[in-house]
């Protein structure tokens, strides 16, 4: 890895700052793993990115290079201009939360990445009273044609990446997804580190 | 309509409060409106119907009789038992808001299902710091296979309903769309009222 890069600890989440102009690479370092994904308006922590807006603006279930993610306010925060995987990154499924892990037969407490978005917006003095759906990078949701949808394993490499041009000052949040019963992060449930950088 | 029905009026909200085991019937009752739907938990609104966990609990984009709705909580607040419309309710786009008309190239004000919302919690003397996404009641917004979503004219019939058995006491809110320039509710823009009934 690069020295550049930030490690988003398995399990866990890391948030940033990142100044409009500046792009934010995410690497899918094993390939095999989701990213959930937030931003966050730096002038105004209500402003934050939006998959119900996005769909709207961009009128497809996920984006495609060259499309845009807009905020609850409608104003374009990330744009997608690199992608080397394969994946539609989901914009569909809520990020997993204690209450998911519940209902999937888990006793006691499970990572989450509710909690991870939340502890890793307190690492920067930030407090924010809900969770907006994430964007699920990596994450592999197929859909049929009657509107079916299936979690799919993964279909990116190693190393692949995604590059978010920022556009304007945010603050972004990831947790790499502990999601080890279902086999989004592969059938193996093997959860592992992801890393970022901002250029 | 009978005298129990309560309107929705044309472009505007109106919220309720209704108890675990009643039934809400939702109607379009000029048959191209849509209904902008939100329920929140009446112990606690912070708990309220999440689109991105309701995706994540029936695995469709859209819901079919029989499906429930859950909470950001990941518990049943609403269940569609009995639907006479051919629509299938969109749970993918976000409600409209002013922002959303100026890009459409709206001047000045124009009424909107978000600000419709909090008005209509308000009469009930209850105020949220947010707007969830919103369940698009008789909202036709159909899917390709690859992914693109179009804004569809409305596919209803006048008089045709939903029913939704509660799950949960809950403040239920509605909003009677006002978007009159894309086509979703009919080509003309024609707004309507609606009507529904808790049963």
């Amino acid at each position: 890895m690069p020295t550049d890069m930030v490690t988003i600890p398995a399990r866990r989440g890391k948030a940033a700052r990142a100044r409009a102009g500046q792009h934010i690479r995410v690497v899918n370092t094993e390939g095999t793993q989701v990213v959930d994904t937030w931003a966050f308006c730096a002038d105004d922590y209500a402003e934050h990115m939006s998959m119900e807006a996005s769909r709207a603006w961009f009128m497809k279930l996920t984006a495609s290079v060259g499309d845009s993610f807009v905020t609850n306010r409608r104003r374009r925060i990330l744009t997608l201009v690199e992608d080397t995987s394969k994946c539609a990154h989901d914009t569909l499924i809520a990020p997993c939360d204690r209450e998911r892990y519940g209902l999937l037969g888990v006793k006691g407490y499970h990572d989450n990445c509710r909690d991870n978005l939340h502890a890793s917006l307190a690492e920067l003095g930030i407090s924010i009273p809900a969770t907006p759906p994430s964007l699920n990078l990596f994450m592999n949701i197929p859909w049929t044609a009657d509107g079916k949808l299936e979690w799919g394993e993964p279909v990116s490499s190693p190393t692949d990446y995604v590059v978010l041009r920022v556009e304007m000052d945010l603050v972004i949040a990831f947790s790499a997804c502990p999601q080890d019963i279902l086999p989004i992060n592969g059938r193996a449930g093997h959860i592992t580190d992801a890393h970022f950088s901002i250029e």
